[in-house]
């Protein structure tokens, strides 16, 4: 029977498992929905994860009664220490035959976790967003990852929020945009299949979806793309606000993560970096300030990649590593870079 | 057998009724929770409504049995036609004996329907907040009250939120206050008996209740009363929000709102004007810019009146109003006059 290591990437969209054998191949991936235990409960976060790993080892041609060696878990939400310890204990309760052992972290740990084994920044921008520096060292420092309603700063959730908090205070004269908001106004009234703004108080607090709210992002993506000046301004905001993230980490960074080839490596994990050109002008102007200050001196150059397998891939390996087992991993073939920048002197 | 009408203010944290006679005369009270129906649901709303008028029938030792003649509802959340009308709807099938009629508005309107019949402003900050313009003529124009997801700008539960908000920027390097936050910090964890900042998820999460975030505004007031500079700015940044909202709807305002000897009459309902002197500094801040700026050009003077009686009163008179009844007033015992400011020209 193949031995077999098993990686959860938890979304606040969707999720997904990938199966690794010893040498490293993955043998069966499966797919399912919202995962982050602080949106969907405790529950529907463990059946879910249970059903998309029996699906995998079908897939994979293993006995479903027979257990992972390890399960390891990357969660959006899953930061936690108290909360997680009781989804670990509960997940033993209620599926004994899913793994022998787990380990879970964070989505963004996981995220790095599959482009090195040398340190980086991952950062996030699905659903929610956050950002995680980790250092050769294993030290590792945060900044965001708190949730809709204490962040997610540069996400999918707050991109979408600015656009409709910003069209809400310009049609109360609260807080009037210089830009013609129209355009967004109405890709809200269709997005939300509602006739006036007060069909979004139902979408916001009787049937409230995170996800529901981040599709929108989406759209906004797409009106930008037709040069709609307010929707790309609000992908300048976006961009701002993930750099920040990254300017908030820099102070701890160890040097040696400014020195390679690539300069200062960033894993950039989320849909939203699928918006790269429109986030960029924002993303850029934030690291050329910081650039001109004290935390920005051993800044030199920096690149953004994107993972090219599930950041389920580097979860897999932190769990493994956990009981003591290295998986072999080609780091290399795992990232494409995307984007290079060098600061002028 | 007493001829009732009854009036009904709906907050976001308590809730009240009224009962009135034919002749103005309160001749019953009675209190209840939280009865937003985006907050709690429209079971537990209407349920919390009838128990407290039942509670009040009784008090005027009228029979249960026999229904009002009119209630007004002054909800807190009674902006969105569609829900109200349902929630009229379920009232009439659920408690067919509780009154004859029944009108609702929000809690802005059940305010200066409290203070005065000849228009004027009303700024709502509690739990929420709010602002309406009524102009002499009837036309009503507003500004906020969109709960905490899009707005409540300068409300208790703002505040609270930029409180905490503050805390954990300040922490993760991403936004940090120039401000002392440390004893902020440890007032949260105090508070919400967590002992480090994870704590907070579960609160704002897996048990989310609104009127629990906003309650801490009140230990915020205690310690900007110490002469916490961090605090003392969150009460200012609340001033200058709630001023926001009146200079939003100044441009639609009746010039005879502004000629009588006070001034614009503002009616300032909510718990979180209790403290008034720290939000003063930003409240007139933003109102003397307004003054210099062409929306700002008929204010000459302005006057802060607080609600000696509930909104339920005026709750009640609408009520009323709406089945052609007019329930005699004496609007200058409703109110109390808490400050006044000229103007320099």
């Amino acid at each position: 029977m193949k031995v077999l290591y098993g990686g959860v990437e938890g979304g606040g969209t969707s999720s997904n498992v990938v199966l690794i054998t010893e040498d490293g191949t993955i043998v069966a991936k499966a797919e399912g929905p919202n995962t982050n235990h602080w949106l969907v409960g405790v529950d529907r976060c463990l059946a879910a994860i249970n059903q998309m790993v029996q699906e995998a080892k079908k897939k994979a041609q293993s006995d479903p009664k027979i257990p992972l060696k390890a399960l390891g878990m990357s969660l959006s939400g899953g930061e936690q220490e108290e909360a997680i310890c009781k989804l670990v204990q509960q997940l033993r309760k209620k599926y004994p035959n899913l793994s022998e052992s787990y380990y879970v972290t964070t989505d963004a740990i996981g995220g790095i976790a599959t482009a090195t084994d040398t340190g980086g920044i991952v950062l996030i921008s699905g659903t929610g967003s956050n950002c995680k520096l980790v250092n050769p060292d294993g030290s590792e420092i945060g900044c965001g990852g708190w949730g809709h309603l204490l962040g997610d700063e540069g996400s999918a959730y707050w991109t979408s929020h600015l656009a409709i908090k910003t069209v809400f205070d310009t049609i109360d004269n609260f807080k009037p945009s210089s830009y013609d908001t129209c355009p967004v106004e109405d890709a809200m009234y269709d997005y939300f299949q509602i006739s006036n703004r007060m069909g979004l108080l139902t979408h916001l607090y009787r049937t409230f979806e995170k996800s529901k709210i981040a599709g929108f992002c989406r759209r906004l993506a797409e009106v930008a793309y037709t040069g709609d000046p307010f929707c790309q301004h609000l992908f300048t905001r976006a961009g701002q606000e993930l750099a920040r993230h990254i300017v908030a980490v820099l102070p701890n960074a160890d040097k040696i993560l400014f020195e390679g080839e690539l300069g200062l490596s960033i894993v950039c994990v989320g849909s939203v970096w699928n918006s790269w050109d429109l986030l960029k002008d924002g993303f850029l102007e934030v690291l050329e300030e910081a650039k001109g200050m004290p935390v920005g001196k051993d800044l030199g150059k920096f690149t953004l990649m994107k993972l090219k397998h599930s950041s389920a891939v580097g979860a897999a390996s932190l769990g493994a590593r956990h009981i003591g087992y290295d998986l072999p991993m080609k780091y290399a073939d795992n990232v494409v870079v995307f984007f290079s920048h060098v600061f002028r002197l």
